[in-house]
């Protein structure tokens, strides 16, 4: 039990420097009544959506506790083992509670943070930056400390990593809410904010007086810092749990956690070295901090292969995810960087016209989705062959690890995101609290180490997503095998496989339409209220004192319209495969997960960089080129911002989470389907 | 030897058909002057374009033939039977001259049809529509008349189903060029067009100061009449060439061919079944005449299965496959048709705004790839059931049966294509040699029948591809099988397959992007010119007589950049499968077939609709709903078919043809990948 050595003072030093950091963050000075005013109202709307999407959320998961406990591992009648059932729901429940833990920790800090780095700015940067950086280290650690904890808890209690299975199918089901429904929401706030305020009644973003400007604030917390770490949260556990799966035949379920406690030691250090000074460059900070975890990360695990003689072709592969996560990284940011071709091609584009603009931003979205599916295919393949001489079931324990290693930084890789929405808050805070050009100016330098630190974090989440979602795949085997003590393949050519395949791959693309028209129809209820106020509420729209908008209302209609639109695809989702599962059987199913994970990924590569690249291209042009700012190009450049809004916010992110959750709900009932399943 | 006695006869019936109905247009009256001033400059742009077009295709289809020749089957110099890379050599050549007769003569005929047309319309409906459609069913006839006889003459010759894979090539090829270069030509010519005349200038659409208006019109006929045509030739060949290959082993060459013969039959029989009377639905008769052709193709072939003693369960196969034709048609027919909910929501997203357009309509699209992915899957499954239980081999010649029974009604689905281009083309002429209202009236209602009966037999396009992708990939299973003498499978768990999908998934994407953006380059190229002409020809935008633009000089820029952007992505086609299958191997190169099945159908799914979609909710805005033409949700609706365009004209429609090239290109190279693979 030697793993319990690494991961339990792991995960215990990450929450504890998380509570320092928090402590911390806490304690430094607040800025004036005025900008704690506008933090307040960011606060509390965003306490608000949390409110309302955990009690949907807490229904959702006792529904889904009390189901597992009557159906899986197998029905309670049936079963000689009540007890197994009983552990999963709890698991589960778990699972759920953990996640959710963590992010109300990061989402607390991050709404406090915000206020602090703004008044720390007028100061200088490096007095600004660690409040940032530590407000989103704070995310992190506690994504990192909270799986890893959950996961041991569960492990020692249960002996069984099929229970960790139900720990992983709770940590989806939050972050399938956090992420699709946070997506929903921030773009219904966004979009909505935008037509009634600046295009129907010309008043600035960001102004007071528009009633749905806490709700897009808000937005931008709940979708990104909570959202953002729901799903990485998910991912980490559900690589971790993958790998354990596939190392339970081969008496190495150790490795994995032994590894994973590893990676949490090197972000716990990672953080640390991250400091900036005076007149430094917070995005080169922000990398080295990447950098220093990886190296931290590649020492720990060569040594403790070395002392606990663990074969070192599975520390290779481990160190291969790795480097191909980094490799993905970068070249995904050759798509959306503004000092590269595709930005200034859709640039150049934008001045023949708005289709134009959107036609050439969707090609080189086409275009981006190569590197990373070759890099995540030859990832998969080294692992796969430098793990297979070591022995039969090896080589898919491989490619779990190579998807376990490019997750070992998600302390870190998380910090860095979650930095992000911090700094952006702060920059917004300062613009409307009127604290000059100076402060804005050392805002704006943080807010753009934000996005280049996030341009390669972003390509080790899509990267790592992929392999875990290929190591899921191969749980899902193994455990079918084990279940029938015969092993399954899903061949290509079996009709049965390839109509499961066919079927699969359409689920991400309905999923992700399904959000898309749900932001839609959110945006309508939304614009009909904001209309409503600036109606109904006397001297609303000339501002005058007294006259204040009702924003707790539209934070109101944007959560619930969120909520509600989330539940038809989520429903869609689990009850599609359980169909598949049981009316085409394992093969089908095997077929199905594949098609999920081929379209999924090809979908959530394509909208988050055509997203991106649109985004960078506004901003590119806004930033002079092409006649800036209320030019042709920028009107152009501002639809095609638009369009990827949803893209790159609510329905690519939201597919990884898809993945993990259809690839889970397959492994959970998987036991079932190969009894009651209609065709064998 | 009994199919000789049904193929021959068929083919050489349906093209002394078709050269009847072509005699017989050309005999009809040609109209005044003036409109066949106009028909001739469309004539002679058209008529240039094939001839730069077979140019390059000719030294493209030289140099192939060469390379089949020196490394196909075996190297020349290392195999004891040269004879066979001559036949391989020259089946390719035959394949491509075949192909591009059928073009040719579908072309010759639908360029004087649609003046022709125009001018029997003064007539009445009943004098104009046989026209437009004998001049779309010289198109279909010869298609299934000269694929026919081109397969039978080179089986005759080698009794080698692998040397038809060559003749399929050769049909790849062509099509490849009509289709992806016709593509090209076509959304160039009409983007730049609009951009310099109607933004810029604001002359009217299809105004003759305008120097791109022949390319333009050129264009309808390039894409939709040549292109179409080679693509369905290529699909046709493609599925009975797969199916012989799957049953050869069963001894069972001779069903395809019969079958498909009595397709041709069933064409012949249904194109004279086709009439209108003076107040007639010509949209009903071409959908009764597509019915007729189904009922005569499945009566003959249940006639020919009981007097040749044919298992019943192939022929079961095969009316499978119609079936689920004529399902996914209607289906994909929903969300494109402007009486129907999503083109209704879009026309609403549009009064919102350009961006919300494009975000409905896109999710719109993605939704509707559901029905046909889930269609092929079932009836793939089904064919593959039914034919199970014959004996070992039969379940794929099943599924191949399913597709070449979809693709047996090609002759009838090109002849309601072609009809369109037609009738659309002499609705131009009646309208630019003005010809009256009562006169556009009638075009009027031709045009909408030719759309009408398009959606339909899209689907069935659609489907045809899909099954015949998979028998393809079957064949390729099969002709492995008989170069190694076993059996090999593509699990998807193996990492060399997996990593084949992932590259195999990535193509289709990067092949549309690199079309989409050669539109655009190739745009821009053609901008520059018609601005230079309106700039240098004195008179010609104020529209002094004697001042006429250099329409040839537009057709020839659109021509060369066409083909210019065509070659680099062919080669990446071509040369990534080489490049996949000599690394490696047949495992990794199965894998990649397939993933570019899946993603090959999962985006021209989404691009076709998503493009229809958008240009059929322009046209219901422009009949009166949400304002009209001119209104902001027109505007808005501009754009969104703008956007469409390239997807639903040039990239959408060029991945059949790509994924047929990359099956074909797999399979003729696999007995060279399985001797000189890197990895085994």
């Amino acid at each position: 039990m030697t793993w319990q050595f690494v991961s339990f003072p792991a995960a215990i030093i990450a929450l504890l420097l998380a509570l320092y950091f928090f402590n911390w963050v806490v304690q430094q000075e607040r800025g004036s009544d005025k900008m704690e005013e506008i933090a307040l109202a960011i606060r509390e709307g965003t306490n608000a959506f949390l409110r309302s999407e955990y009690t949907i959320l807490a229904i959702f998961v006792a529904t889904m506790a009390v189901l597992l406990f009557v159906f899986l591992p197998s029905p309670v009648w049936s079963t000689g083992e009540p007890g197994k059932n009983v552990w999963l729901a709890v698991s589960y429940v778990l699972g759920s509670v953990f996640s959710g833990l963590a992010g109300v920790l990061g989402i607390t800090v991050a709404t406090r943070a915000n206020v602090k780095v703004a008044h720390a700015a007028k100061d200088g940067l490096d007095k600004a930056f660690p409040i940032g950086f530590r407000g989103g280290a704070v995310m992190g650690l506690a994504v990192v400390g909270t799986s890893l904890l959950g996961i041991g808890v569960v492990y020692v209690l249960t002996k069984d990593p099929k229970m960790v299975l139900g720990f992983s199918f709770g940590a989806s089901s939050v972050a399938l809410f956090a992420k699709a429904g946070g997506g929903i929401y921030t773009k219904t706030a966004d979009i909505s904010a935008d037509l009634v305020g600046k295009v129907e009644l010309g008043i600035p973003e960001d102004d007071p007086r528009n009633p749905a400007v806490v709700a897009d604030n808000v937005g931008d917390n709940v979708g990104d810092v909570a959202g953002m770490g729901a799903d990485l949260f998910d991912s980490n556990v559900a690589s971790i749990v993958a790998v354990m799966i596939l190392g339970t035949a081969l008496g190495k379920v150790e490795i994995p956690l032994v590894f994973a406690g590893l990676g949490v030691v090197a972000s716990v250090l990672g953080t640390l070295t991250v400091r900036v000074g005076k007149s430094g460059d917070p995005g080169a900070a922000l990398n080295m901090g990447t950098y220093a975890t990886c190296a931290i990360f590649l020492a720990a695990t060569l040594a403790a292969s070395y002392y606990l003689h663990y074969d070192i072709r599975i520390w290779a592969a481990t160190a291969v995810g790795l480097a191909a996560g980094i490799i993905i990284g970068t070249t995904s940011d050759y798509y959306t960087s503004a000092d590269r071709t595709p930005v200034k091609k859709v640039a150049e584009a934008s001045v023949t016209g708005t289709a134009i603009n959107i036609i050439t931003g969707f090609s080189y979205g086409l275009h981006s989705v190569f590197p990373p599916l070759m890099g995540i295919g030859v990832a998969s393949l080294l692992a796969y062959k430098i793990c297979e001489p070591i022995g039969e079931g090896y080589a898919l324990f491989g490619v779990g690890m190579a998807a376990l290693g490019m997750l070992a930084i998600v302390g870190m890789v998380v910090a860095n995101d979650a930095y992000g929405p911090i700094v952006d808050n702060s920059r917004g805070i300062a613009g409307q609290a009127g604290l000059g050009d100076d402060v804005l100016r050392v805002t704006d330098h943080l807010d753009a180490a934000g996005n280049t630190a996030k341009a390669i974090t972003k390509g080790f989440a899509i990267g790592a997503a992929g392999l875990t979602v290929i190591a899921l795949l191969g749980a899902f085997k193994e455990v079918v095998r084990s279940a029938t003590g015969q092993s399954v393949t899903f061949d290509l050519m079996n009709p049965v496989v390839l109509m499961g395949v066919l079927i699969g791959i359409a689920l991400p693309a309905v999923f992700s339409a399904m959000l898309m028209l749900g932001v839609g129809r959110n945006a309508e209820r939304m614009v009909a209220e904001i209309r409503r106020q600036f109606r109904e509420i006397p001297g609303l729209r000339d501002g005058m004192p007294g006259a204040k908008p009702d924003y707790a209302r539209c934070v109101d209609i944007a959560t619930r319209g969120a909520l509600h639109e989330l539940l038809p695809p989520s429903i869609l989702a689990i009850g599609l495969t359980l169909l598949v599962g049981f009316i085409g059987g394992i093969k089908a199913l095997g077929g199905y997960l594949a098609g999920n994970i081929f379209s999924g990924l090809l979908l959530a590569l394509l909208m988050a960089n055509a997203g991106g690249l649109w985004d960078n291209t506004k901003k590119y042009i806004e930033a002079g080129a092409h006649g800036g700012t209320g030019s042709d190009a920028h009107k152009a450049a501002v639809v095609g911002d638009t369009v990827g809004d949803p893209f790159k916010d609510t329905a690519g992110p939201s597919l990884n989470t898809l993945i993990t959750v259809v690839s889970l709900v397959a492994s959970l009932s998987a036991g079932l389907i190969i009894k009651y399943a209609l065709l064998k």
